[in-house]
């Protein structure tokens, strides 16, 4: 397709133009080494990122590029939704979600807006072993920032460690390697906090 | 590969947490609607997305996902290097990238680490259509905020019309359609604004 319509480009302009919502959408995670909580948009970035770099361990294999797709869009809806923190999601939030979803992918035109769509649907149901690795580095990435950072997010969303490792174990379907490898420093964590508040 | 080394699992952690750092390598560019510059980490993100939707539309034609890959690691080496605007890059600054490139794609197990900084030296070298159109992407996301902030970034630093044409040209090679579409918009832009200082 090589003469596009001028109402197409319009379109994908206005589009690429809505995205800078995202980045006014913050998260509950502060970024190693900055004093501010991440937005949407990078974060997105980051997750994508990590996922063609773990993409390797990941099991059953997946296809790190679909894998990308689904990630770069996962959050695209927030941008009229917002950010819900994981530990707090219910069927409002998927309605909500789903709407945004609607609006914002119909900016686009055919068959653009449409790919996209399914990208999210397909990463909200997670039932394709691409989309449940890409979950699992959508969950990696903030528990990898609380084990650097002293549990920032945990403590200030009082997130207990019973909670950490039911809404995580999705790491462990995608990719047991490094859940394995988590999953203790994890436990750690939560048994240090304890003995400090003990000793408090 | 399902059983990787606890060794590479903690070097792909080591570089996802180092990732941070683009979230604060400032730009020159304010996102639509926001009183702050962007950071190259949000930009990486909101770039990619435009390629996906923009991709249909490249010339000649171009794999979407091979673009996205590009784009994701193409400010990576920024960590170390800091941001350049594009209207003065000299010698300097690529060498700077290089050594950055080496070091910050160092950090991860292979094949990793030199899959992505293949991808970024195909991106720096843009001498295949997938590098050149990412490349057109890159360059266009700073003119769509432009036209649509009233020239923020090329007031701020002084960039005539005839270097935003001749930087810009690169995006005509690759998707003439936008560029088509763009380029009259820009020149009424400067041509608005010669007028309003005459008047002033």
């Amino acid at each position: 397709m090589h003469s596009p319509a001028a109402f197409d480009l319009d379109r994908v302009i206005a589009f690429a133009l809505e995205l800078d919502k995202l980045k006014a959408i913050l998260r509950r995670t502060k970024p190693t080494g900055l004093d501010r909580y991440e937005n949407s948009a990078e974060h997105s970035w980051q997750v994508s990122v990590l996922a063609l770099a773990m993409a390797p361990y990941a099991e059953p294999p997946v296809d790190p590029v679909r894998v990308v797709e689904l990630l770069l869009v996962h959050d695209v809806p927030e941008i009229d939704a917002g950010d819900t923190i994981i530990y707090a999601r219910g069927a409002d939030t998927r309605e909500g979600e789903r709407h945004a979803a609607a609006r914002v992918f119909g900016l686009l035109p055919e068959p653009q807006g449409s790919r996209f769509l399914c990208r999210w649907e397909e990463f909200e149901a997670r039932e394709t072993p691409d989309s449940r690795f890409a979950y699992a580095m959508d969950r990696l990435m903030p528990l990898l920032h609380n084990l650097h950072n002293g549990g920032q997010s945990w403590r200030e969303n009082d997130v207990p460690l019973a909670r950490v490792l039911a809404v995580n174990e999705a790491i462990a379907a995608a990719c047991p390697a490094v859940w394995d490898r988590i999953k203790p420093e994890i436990e750690s964590h939560f048994a240090r906090n304890d003995r400090n508040k003990e000793n408090s």
